[in-house]
C-alpha cells in the first residue's frame, strides 16, 4: 500500500463544500471520483479539514491510500486532465503511511477578501466580501492584535461544532491593505467551523463602531458564541495552506 | 438630450460577445435591457468596439443618448445593482453629444494572458489561454517589435472583417513576464477583428520555432492572411482601455 499526499487548489463557488454529501457536487465527491477512475478502485480521500461551500483554496492538502504502483507524475496530469478547471492538483507525493492530512496538520493559514471600492470588479466578485461604507482600521487592527495567542475559541465559531476542545493557538493575524482589497491573514495551529468567518465578522463589526476594538479579549473569555460577532460570507475565505512537521 | 459616456469591465465567459444578438445573451444586450428599465425608455448603447465571446474587458467604453435628468452617480448605481456581477460599470459622465465610443477613440490597449505552469490555476482558467510546453522569449520579443509602427493588419486581422482599411499604427507592444504568466499588452490607433488573437497566436508559433521571428515584417508586407499565424483563444483576451482625445 503507498500514502499520497495531494496538493490542491479550488474555486468553491460552484461546489457545495469539500465534504461528500449525498446528491449535490462536493470537491471531495469530484476528487474520488477522478482518482477512482484512473487508479480503477474505490479511492477515499481525507481532507487536512473540511472547507464550506463556496469557500476557496490555494493549497488544501488530502492523503489518500492506494495499491497502485502508477508514477506520481503521470497519476498529477491524468487527474488534472479529468478534474474541472474548478478543481486542480498542485502537487503529488508520496509520503509515509504515517502522514494523514488532518492530524499531521501543525499549522494552517487563511486569507479573508474584503472589497472596498463601491465597485466590486466581476474578475474579483466571487471571491471577496463587499463593504463600501468606511470602517476604522485602526480599530480592525487593534482588535485583530487580541486573538493572537492561546485561547478558547467559543465565542468566535460554529456552537454545532463538534470538537474536543476549543482551544487554539493563533500565530500571526494581521491586515494588509491595499485602496480595494483589505486582505485579513490569519495563522493558527488549527481553525474550529466558522471560526475565520466569525472573527472576520467581528472584526467588521469593530470597524463599523458596532463593538469596542479593546473588548476582544473580554469576547473571548466570555466563551459564548452569542458574545461574538456575526459570521462573515463564506466566498471571501481563502484556505491559504497547510503545515506539516 | 443628455449624451453619456460609461466605462466597463466585464467577465466575458458566460457572454456571446459584446453585439447584440437575437436569442443569446451579450454584454450589449444585457446592459441595454438594465438602462432601458432604469431610464423607462429604450436605450441602444454604442461600444467603442465589439469584443467576441469569451474576451473580457477592464476598461471598455460605450455612450448612449437619454432626455432622462437621472443623476449620474443615482444612474451609476441603480445600474450596477441591476446589473450581473459579471458586468459592471466602473464610471458614468456626461459628454458632449459629439462624443462617440467608437469613432472619438483615439487609441486602445489589450492585454494576451499566457499561462506557463503545468497546471492551470482555477483561479486564473478563463481568463488565460494556457501553453506550458518551452518558448523562445528572445525570438518572441524581436517579432513583437516587428509589429510597431504604421502597418497594413490583413495578414493578422479576420478576412471576413468589414472595414475599410487595414491600415493600424501599433504604438507599442511588448511582453512582460512572470514565471507563470506572460502577458502580451498590444496599445494601437485600432484594431480590427481578431487582430490581437491573430498576432498572439503567429508570436506562439515563433516561440514554438515554426515561424522565423525575422519574418514578421515579411508577413505584414504579403498583406495575406494565410501567411499569418492561427489566431489564439479568446478566454486569453483583455481589454484594457479606450483613449480619447
Amino acid at each position: 500500500m503507498r500514502n499520497i499526499k495531494l496538493t490542491l487548489a479550488y474555486d468553491g463557488t460552484p461546489y457545495h463544500g469539500w465534504q461528500l454529501q449525498p446528491g449535490v457536487p462536493t470537491i471531495q465527491s469530484v476528487l474520488d471520483g477522478t482518482l477512482s477512475r484512473i487508479l480503477d478502485h474505490a479511492v477515499t480521500t481525507h481532507g487536512s479539514g473540511r472547507t464550506d461551500a463556496g469557500v476557496h483554496a490555494h493549497g488544501q492538502v488530502a492523503h489518500f491510500h492506494t495499491p497502485r504502483s502508477m508514477d506520481t507524475d503521470a497519476l498529477h496530469r491524468g487527474a488534472n486532465a479529468l478534474l474541472p478547471q474548478q478543481i486542480q492538483i498542485l502537487s503529488v507525493e508520496e509520503v509515509p503511511m504515517e502522514f494523514h492530512a488532518r492530524i499531521s496538520a501543525t499549522a494552517k493559514t487563511y486569507e479573508y477578501h474584503l472589497w472596498r471600492d463601491s465597485v466590486v470588479s466581476p474578475f474579483h466578485a466571487n471571491f471577496v466580501h463587499s463593504i463600501w461604507r468606511p470602517l476604522d482600521s485602526d480599530g480592525m487592527d487593534e482588535a485583530t492584535k487580541q486573538f493572537i495567542g492561546v485561547h478558547d475559541f467559543t465565542s468566535f465559531s460554529a456552537t454545532s461544532a463538534e470538537v474536543k476542545s476549543r482551544v487554539r493557538e493563533v500565530f500571526d493575524a494581521e491586515w494588509h491593505r491595499t485602496p480595494s482589497d483589505w486582505v485579513f491573514r490569519i495563522r493558527a495551529s488549527g481553525f474550529i467551523r466558522y471560526m475565520v468567518r466569525t472573527i472576520v465578522g467581528t472584526l467588521i463589526e469593530v470597524g463599523k463602531g458596532q463593538i469596542d476594538p479593546a473588548s476582544i479579549d473580554a469576547i473571548l473569555e466570555a466563551r459564548d458564541r452569542q458574545k461574538g460577532g456575526p459570521s462573515a460570507p463564506s466566498k471571501g475565505l481563502h484556505l491559504i495552506s497547510v503545515e506539516y512537521r
